[in-house]
C-alpha cells in the first residue's frame, strides 16, 4: 500500500493537510474520506491510464441482429478476426471513431482540462495511425511505440439498439501485445493517480502489464484506482478481480452488475457493505439512479445529470470514470468528483460515440469552483 | 443525345406515355417536363453514380484555422499525401465515416428505397474495406474490384465549423485510378439514370471514365444526369463543364455558386435563363431557399425542408441529388422530386457526416403517394 500523498487543504473542507489514506483493517482513512488524497502539485500528470486501444465502429442495429448473433446485449464479448468478420458483414453502415475504455476515460481527463496519459498498444496500420492521431489531439500524453507486425489494431464492434443501449463485441488485436515493456515506471509515476481497466485481464500479457503498473505506483505512493470493465469480464477472472480489490486498489469504479458480479449477490447494499471493508474508495454507478460514493465511514449518493435524449449509453461508465477521475486527482471532494462524473457521463450519453464531442472543461471547471 | 424512354402515366399526371425528351434547338420537351421522362420498370437499377470514392474524416475545428491552413472556406479542395498528413496532424480527434459526394447520392436513393449500383475505386486496404462495407450495408450494388497496390484509398478531410459549414480537403488518393476499364457497359446500362460527379473530371482517367460512362448510357437511351459538384471545380475544368452541359447531360445538379460560376456571372436569374437554353431539366439548390427545378417550359420553385438545429451541411447537395434522383427514376413530378431532394437533405444537415441515419424510406413513400 502507498505511503499516501498529501491531501490538498482548502479553508472550510475540514480536512488537514497531509491525512494519510490507511486501508489496514481498522486502519481506513477517515479524515481523508471528504476530500480526495492528492496533491495536484505532486506531480507532473494527473492521471496515467492503462487499457486495450481499440477503434470502435458503430452501427444502430436492431434486437433481432443481437439475438441472432446470440450475444449477451449489453455485455463486451471477447471474438476472434474471423468471428469479427462474420459480425461485421452483418452490420449495417457504420462510423469509426476511437475508443478504448480506459483512452475514452484519459481522453475525457484532457477534455475537461486534466494532464492526462495512456498507455496501450495500436498497429502501424491506417486504424493504428487513427487512434494515435485521435488521442494525441484531445491533449493526452500517448508515447507507446506502433506495433510493426503482429495482428491490426483492435476494433470494437458495437452495435446501438433503438433503446440506445451498446453491445460490444471486441477482437483485442494489437492491444494484446501490451506488455510490461511499455509499462515504463517514469510514465507510471510521474501521475498522481494510475487507472486501470478490468478489461487488461483479458490478454495474458496486458495482465502483467497491469500488475506491474500498480507496484511501480504505490511503491511510488501514487493511488492506484481501477475498473470492472463488465461484469462479464469479472466472471471471467473472479478470483483475480476479488484480490485486486482486496489488495491493490485505491479507487475503484463498478456498476452495479459488475459489483453485484464481484460480490455474487442480488443484493446492491450487501454489495455496497462488501466493498467498503476492501477498498479506501469506490465509486459505484446506477445508471439513471446516479451514482454511490463510498468510503469506510461514508455514504454519498450522487444523483445523475438529466438528459433530453438518450442516444447512445457507449462511453457512460468511461466518461463517468474521467470526471470522477479529473477532480480526485485535483484533490476535490468527493461529492464534487462524483458531480464531475455524472456531467461527463451526461454529456457522452447524448450522442453517437464513447469520447465527449461538447467543451467539457468550463463545465467542469465551474463544479471545481475554479 | 437519346431516344427517350417512355413516361410513366398516371392519372390526372397529364402527361401521355412516351413522350419523347428532345434537346435539339427549338425541340426541348414540353410534355415531359410536368414528369421525370422515366419508365422504372424498362430497366433493373434505377440509379447508377460514379465517383471518387473516400472515406470522410471529420472533425470540428475553428475558423481560425481554415484561416490558417490558407484554404477556401466551404469549398473542396485537392491536396496531395503530404498535404494530407500536415492537415491532419493540426486536426483535432474526427470521426471517419465512408463518403464521396456520389456515393452518398447513390446511398440515399438506396436508403430511400431505390435500386442502385456505384462504381468507386479504393484500395484493399483497412479505409478500402470500410467504404465497401458500408455502401453494401446500405444496400447499394458495389462491384468494383479494390486496387491491390498503388495509393491507398482516398480520404476527404473535412473541418466542420461552428457555422455548421464544412470545408473540404480531398486526398483522391486509390480514387484516381477508377477508370474506363471500370466501367463496363452492363453497369451503366442497366440503370434508368446516370448519375455523374464533377468531381470525376479532377483526376484524368476518371474523366475519359466520365464521357465513356456517359456515351453507353445515351446510346442504351438513358437518361444522363451530373453534378457541377463545386465551383473551384468548375472554375478547374470551365470549358469541358460547359461543353457537358450543352451536349452531353440532360438533367443537371449544381448549387448557386456553381451556377454562376459556370455561367460566369453574379446573377442568379441570368444563370437560371442561361441552364434552360442548355439542358432539358436543372435542379438548382439555393441552402435555406430552398431549390429552382427548371426545364426550358418551366421553373418550379421548391422549399427548404426546416430543419430544428443546422449541425453540419456536408452532404447536403448530395442528399438533394438522392432525393430529386429517386423520384425522377420513379418517373415522379418534378416538384415531387424536387421535395424529396428537399426532405433527404434536412436529414443529412441535422447530424455530422453526409450519409443518412434516419429511415428516409418512409417519408419518400409519403411524398409518393405510395
Amino acid at each position: 500500500m502507498p505511503s499516501a500523498p498529501a491531501a490538498t487543504h482548502r479553508p472550510g473542507s475540514g480536512v488537514p493537510p497531509g491525512a494519510p489514506i490507511r486501508r489496514t483493517a481498522g486502519g481506513f482513512p477517515t479524515l481523508a474520506a471528504v476530500r480526495a488524497p492528492v496533491d495536484p502539485t505532486a506531480a507532473d500528470v494527473d492521471v496515467v491510464g492503462i487499457g486495450n486501444a481499440l477503434v470502435d465502429v458503430l452501427s444502430h442495429e436492431t434486437d433481432e441482429l443481437i439475438d441472432r448473433l446470440g450475444i449477451p446485449k449489453g455485455g463486451m464479448t471477447l471474438i476472434d478476426g474471423e468471428r469479427a468478420d462474420e459480425i461485421y458483414e452483418l452490420m449495417g453502415p457504420a462510423v469509426e471513431i476511437s475508443g478504448g475504455s480506459a483512452a475514452n476515460t484519459i481522453v475525457g481527463v484532457a477534455v475537461m482540462g486534466g494532464r492526462s496519459e495512456y498507455l496501450g498498444k495500436v498497429r502501424d496500420d491506417q486504424l493504428g495511425e487513427v487512434f494515435a492521431h485521435d488521442i494525441r489531439a484531445t491533449g493526452v500524453r500517448y508515447e507507446v511505440a506502433l506495433a510493426e507486425s503482429g495482428p491490426s489494431t483492435g476494433c470494437c464492434l458495437i452495435l446501438v439498439t433503438p433503446d440506445a443501449q451498446r453491445t460490444m463485441n471486441t477482437y483485442l488485436g494489437a492491444s494484446v501485445h501490451l506488455g510490461p515493456g511499455d509499462v515504463d515506471p517514469e510514465r507510471i509515476t510521474r501521475a498522481s493517480v494510475l487507472y486501470l481497466e478490468g478489461y487488461l485481464y483479458d490478454p495474458p500479457e496486458a495482465q502483467e502489464a497491469f500488475r506491474v503498473a500498480a507496484r511501480y505506483a504505490h511503491d511510488a505512493g501514487r493511488i492506484v484506482s481501477a475498473t470492472l470493465s463488465d461484469s462479464f469480464c469479472v466472471e471471467r477472472h473472479h478470483g483475480a478481480f476479488l484480490d485486486l480489490v482486496e489488495h491493490h486498489v485505491d479507487l475503484l469504479f463498478a456498476n452495479e452488475p459488475e459489483i453485484l458480479a464481484l460480490y455474487r449477490t442480488d443484493d446492491f447494499d450487501e454489495a455496497v457493505a462488501a466493498v467498503r471493508e476492501h477498498v479506501p474508495y469506490a465509486a459505484l454507478t446506477r445508471s439513471a439512479k446516479g451514482s454511490v460514493v463510498v468510503t469506510p465511514d461514508e455514504v454519498i449518493e450522487v444523483p445523475a445529470v438529466p438528459i433530453d435524449e438518450l442516444v447512445d449509453t457507449t462511453g457512460a461508465g468511461d466518461l463517468y470514470a474521467a470526471g470522477f477521475l479529473h477532480g480526485f486527482s485535483l484533490g476535490a471532494e468527493l461529492e464534487t468528483c462524483g458531480r464531475l462524473g455524472s456531467m461527463a457521463a451526461a454529456e457522452v450519453i447524448a450522442h453517437i460515440g464513447a469520447r465527449p464531442v461538447d467543451d467539457l472543461a468550463g463545465q467542469a471547471r465551474a463544479l471545481l469552483g475554479g
